[in-house]
């Protein structure tokens, strides 16, 4: 039986430019070969519609799985999400469960729900939401492409979902813990609570809110015994930590 | 007036599979967007003859340059010097400047030019040879496309010799210092001489030979008589230094 395969669309101008390294190439490249799937092709295209319309046309119908990067945030160079709908010849518009997240998200952070930022509730249609448990703007999947976000941090949390997904069996549950702590604090509590929870993924992405340090520690697993306990144990150790 | 524009072709299995982290496409992009030269588009493909000539026709139709990284090696997966000239319609064959280059090289660190390594003097009919200060094996030219090593260092200074061939005028002119120390001995005095000649790019590339350390400085520079001062400044500070 040979692999699955799958192909990576990098988008984004600054990656071309040189102004920023992009590292979410090799993260899904390392990912997907644990995952005993094949990446067989990568592309790096600029915020332009036809070149994305383009590649995505060409990748996904090379591999099992195309994957993307990029352009999915709230500014006019974020055009991903209307260059996919385009792909699949299918309409996208703002979208009920996307604007929650969303809603949600600003309201807990004390941040107004603008124009730009509901642009990334346009979904197109018969997507599926790819959940984002750093930033909450949510990806998608559609037919058997993945659209995922740019930024690093999130692009990871993303990739775990949709690997975990694709896999198949018992789905990864996903839980994140806000701490208004600068993160070089959490670090050894955390190491101690990973350590007892070698099972269960930890992740620690630090933000900056109001000039006030915090980390958003987030937690993944299969089993929502453990995800409790491990929970349980980070409230015990960071007892201002807050559920989002 | 529009600029110019490449692409990048990054040939590996070894970036797909996520072992190797490439650093050759960030380095192309920073130095095309200093040279005023537009990057619109990168691909990696693995080692695999087809799809290297696929890539490179697709790119050196898109774009006025094509730049090619990885591939020119002595193993037999370095199949890039073949995928190209087949993708020219040309021969290829050992030629003999570029079996000079390799035969002087191997002579001078006493090894063998072994078959293997004479695999590396394989070059398409008509091409034009990219110098390799950093380990002789040359990269070439094409048509539009610059065919170029894997290796950071190599891929670094073979870009630079390209880009100021492109860049038209005064051709950039590369000498060599071979000194038998280990690299952090050098790094004070490397760096007092590369101050007194800032109009000159002075690099320098660690190497292990027979288990003893040493290293390649490398001076690049427009002005003969500049080059002249930096190797004799660099010979003053480093008497064992021998010119390569």
């Amino acid at each position: 039986m040979t692999n699955p395969t799958a192909a990576m669309l990098v988008i984004g101008d600054e990656i071309l430019s040189g102004r920023t390294r992009d590292a979410n190439l090799h993260h899904i490249a390392g990912a997907l070969t644990a995952a005993g799937i094949d990446l067989v092709e990568a592309r790096i295209v600029p915020d332009d519609h036809a070149r994305i319309v383009a590649a995505v046309t060409a990748l996904r119908g090379r591999a099992d799985h195309l994957f993307t990067s990029g352009g999915i945030g709230p500014t006019h160079d974020d055009i991903t999400a209307d260059a996919i709908a385009a792909a699949f010849g299918v309409g996208i518009g703002v979208r009920d469960d996307a604007r929650a997240l969303l809603a949600g998200h600003y309201a807990r952070i004390g941040l107004p729900l603008t124009a730009a930022r509901l642009r990334m509730a346009r979904i197109p249609d018969g997507a599926t939401l790819i959940e984002n448990p750093v930033s909450a703007a949510p990806g998608f999947s559609i037919g058997n492409v993945h659209v995922m976000a740019g930024v690093p941090s999130v692009f990871r949390e993303m990739a775990a979902s949709v690997l975990g997904r694709l896999a198949g069996g018992v789905p990864l549950v996903t839980r994140s813990l806000r701490v208004d702590r600068p993160e070089s604090e959490l670090a050894d509590p955390l190491r101690a609570v990973a350590g007892d929870h070698a099972d269960l993924a930890l992740g620690s992405y630090p933000f900056i809110r109001d000039g006030r340090f915090g980390a958003l520690i987030v937690v993944r697993g299969r089993d929502a015994t453990r995800l409790d306990a491990a929970i349980a144990a980070l409230c015990a150790v960071f007892p201002d930590a807050v559920e989002e």
